[in-house]
């Protein structure tokens, strides 16, 4: 048993935590507290070991952990990184983080490349899901360009306090930072991207074209993308018309705390023209990189190979 | 065993369905579907037996039931209970229809009133949270007036069609519907509602005002409400500031859908001024009269009393 | 001619300077500007003179202008206040001041009582239309007591930094500031508000409920509002269905920025039952208390009364 | 004097009448109205003669006008047409007409093409955005091909009918109808379009790519734009950093409506990588199309050149 320590028990923290019980080879030491509020209240609840900062008691949680899942806010990770050092311990950190602050990692894209490091970065909501249909794609029909327009979600569902309320704003630097991000998982994949924020809680959506190598159809493409892992295809004619009804058909299904970890295409809007393959993804922020931190704690672990960690990470959570 | 036959599989007749299968009680015969979609695909994963309108189906489903629970759109029910009087049914009602489809109904407030009627009404999600606090406060304190400002979610979660997107819609009947439906459950509640719509999904708010015949204070009415089921006082100093971060909690509590039941009122919101009472409390549209429909079971068939049913229906559900 | 100097160049001050501009008593001397951006250079384009604070140029404003009319942020205004008093100037503040920053005003109200006064503060928006209807309600029918919900746009039009996108906020101090806030104005109103927050950026909305005196009826009541300066009875079935509507509305009428300085109550709201009455209003949060600050310049100034000023202020911005 | 009846009087119909109204060989007959609401009682009170449908005074409007201007909802115009040559009038219809309703119109692209025509068709707000742009693009470096991304506003700001609140709707059709459209203006032009729906209601926003047949450099596009008339280049670092302060800019520049017919590319989103150009750019939907309304008139009724049209159009509409 992989003894795991979850520092930080926000939007991300508390799904890894919530992912480690499940697994059969991981056992959940405890996870970190800064206030006392509801979050921390439900852990009790589950029968979570929490320990504050507060009084000092997260170096109880280091001390005995194998693997300390880094889950504060961006770019505190960096500065914990010294501190899981000292104690020994391999670390796993989120997408908030800089590359420098270890390999980064799509489970099924370079699992191998990142297998026995001390401290793996799990790349950001959005440069997961860029990677999964990519790397696909690339391994397939070969990709010569991509450019994504990513319509990002402005706040999480919780969260009250950033807008905008009713405005488009755009993202101003140029590439925005996926491009280069997708770069570290997939060092040559050639990718561009644009991006915006639109008012709403739910889901990104990006608009993905692609110039191929190779020659395809729409069919083949839905096929490639039903037989990867990960990733969902979604019919309109299903009555899943909107990143809304993506997060119903997750409550229908059972999914805890209703979510959808993975990247849902809609398959009316895979198009091929030419050599150049369009479609639009959604992607949900708060849960799609969960299995990644799982399979993450496995290939820094060395416990399993990359097959395996994906099938019990799948099974475990019920993704497809 | 009470057997169940859910008709409609929205919103609510989902809900039911998954309700009615934690009974101990109930058996789900099963659920009528007009059109295929993820929902009752979902539905058919889960091992729910669905009987299709288009094939008329549904004639099995009735003659199967002892007791259909009637989760249609507003007025469709009406026109259903002459099929339900055919087959010698007894049936539920939802709050869409007009009053004289049977008694108006809310569990911890007229059980008895209702119990071995035929057809009985549970009451919109409205009406019934302002029941269950109006109730309890009529109870303990004498209710001499109420005046309530309803401020209405425009539209659920899933639904992408309905608005406004910007602006604020006052409904315009006066008093909105929502007092004249209480008194079909509290007659002699003396209640006036103002109503609007607002741009959000997740719950509705009620601000009420309450005229009390004896003093009270703050202390003393939410230990009220902390004794009263179906009401649950949150706080925003555990981090509970807003209507979303109640459906986060719930998320957080492991309820299926991330639904609240419970009736949620802001304890600093309470207050209390010469004999004035003010509150504000949250709705869940979605969830909140699934208890309701279940109690209404047991009521129409006498399997019970109310404390049980309550009882038994709290704990299957983990409503506190 | 009046000298006005206007500090602070945002919602307000940009608007108080088009109002200055259009009165034949008052000369604009000119504006100050924090940062160069989009609203400066418009301002420049119109010939409105800006006083850079960067390179201290708003000392030559102050030393030439009479009044100051201050549009800083919240308590930034307080703190200036020191300065005009240096430079011998009167200066007329915003609600968001503290009351102690000098006599509270709300034109048709206490025009008198601030007559002469060096230093006079514009109640906020929402004070601003609640003492409204509520003074003219009281002269006519006599004010027992007053319960209003306040529902709050979110942001202003322009304001992307804010949210929430999707949740209703509750406002948690009780009562909240507006009811101590109208007793500036109107000492002997007893009023008591609760409010929240929602996902809008259009208008304020205000339930309000009015223990009277004495009886009345709703034509009465219409009648009154129409009679009453700077209301605007609007009605649903003109089309005039929402918050957003009555925006349209403003811009349909030529009004600039697409303003509404009126109070706004819909006709189909107003309700009397026994001795209380109901209405609901909508309040423009960036333009109802702009008429107020030119008023102001005059009761500070004692250069003329009540009744003409506020004709004079009308007529110039086209306000009923 | 061109003697003008508009049809319809919404959103579009009423801008047209308020532009028609500013330019000096035009006269404004009247417009026509459906019901009696706030629109027409703001057309009244700017004098605007209003020839009521249900009394068949539109046919009296039809006779004394030398064009039409139809404005009614998508699809009626083309059932109008019949009617306006009955009365051998000349008609321009939009972009909700499929474009067999006459030839399409983008009047800096191709004014000559369509003179002297009885019907032409200004075409929608997107397709027209799309072509100002790329026209100009085309003309200097050569386009290739063109991938745009169009997320779009759901509901105008007035409507509160439409939703989503809160999702992003994918439109399913592919390609979305732009690229065609683009091509009844612009027949050589290779573009490609995917499109979503989001919850504003502010303005619709673009991600164009463009494969380009000569180098160039942002400079170079930069001035392209600023040279080109229609178009707008704004800067976040001027503190226009949303579709939402674009508006805010066009009220402060005392824009009618705070309307901004232009079509605003953010300077900081201008890219170019090898021979790719990218850029996002913001189309006020209830306003962008206006003058072309005017210019189609000159050029149907062969009044004037392109050039000197769009010179008098621009200048009695203070456009760049």
């Amino acid at each position: 048993m992989i003894k795991i320590g979850v520092f930080g028990y926000g939007t991300i923290g508390k799904r890894v935590a919530d992912a480690v019980i499940l697994q059969d080879d991981m056992e959940l030491v405890g996870v970190t507290a800064n206030k006392y509020n509801y979050k921390i209240k439900s852990a009790e609840k589950k029968g979570i070991s929490v320990f504050p900062i507060s009084d000092n008691s997260h170096f109880d949680l280091l001390e005995k952990s194998d693997v300390v899942i880094d889950c504060a806010p961006k770019k505190v990770g960096f500065e914990n990184k010294s501190l899981y050092k000292k104690f020994g311990l391999k670390g796993i950190f989120q997408g908030g983080e800089k590359p420098d602050v270890g390999p980064s990692f799509v489970a099924q894209c370079n699992y191998d490349d990142v297998a026995g490091e001390d401290f793996i970065r799990v790349v950001s909501c959005n440069t997961t899901g860029l990677c999964r249909t990519l790397y696909a794609i690339d391994n397939e029909y070969g990709v010569k360009k991509v450019h994504a327009t990513m319509v990002r979600r402005a706040a999480d569902p919780w969260d009250i306090h950033h807008g905008p309320i009713n405005a488009i704003v755009p993202i101003l630097t140029l590439p925005s930072h996926h491009g280069p991000d997708v770069r570290t998982v997939l060092p040559d994949m050639d990718v561009f991207t644009t991006s915006m924020t639109v008012p709403t809680t739910v889901m990104h959506v990006h608009s993905v074209t692609v110039d191929l190598e190779f020659e395809t159809d729409v069919n083949s493409v839905i096929e490639l993308f039903n037989n990867t892992t990960r990733l969902r295809v979604v019919k309109s004619s299903d009555g899943i018309r909107s990143t809304a009804e993506i997060i119903e058909y997750a409550k229908d299904l059972g999914r805890s705390r209703g979510d959808m970890p993975e990247i849902c295409i809609w398959e009316e809007t895979i198009g091929v023209l030419d050599n150049k393959l369009f479609y639009l993804q959604a992607v949900h922020q708060e849960s799609n990189v969960i299995p990644e931190n799982i399979d993450a704690v496995r290939a820094a672990t060395e416990s399993c190979g990359q097959e395996e960690s994906i099938r019990k990470t799948n099974e475990s959570l019920s993704i497809v």
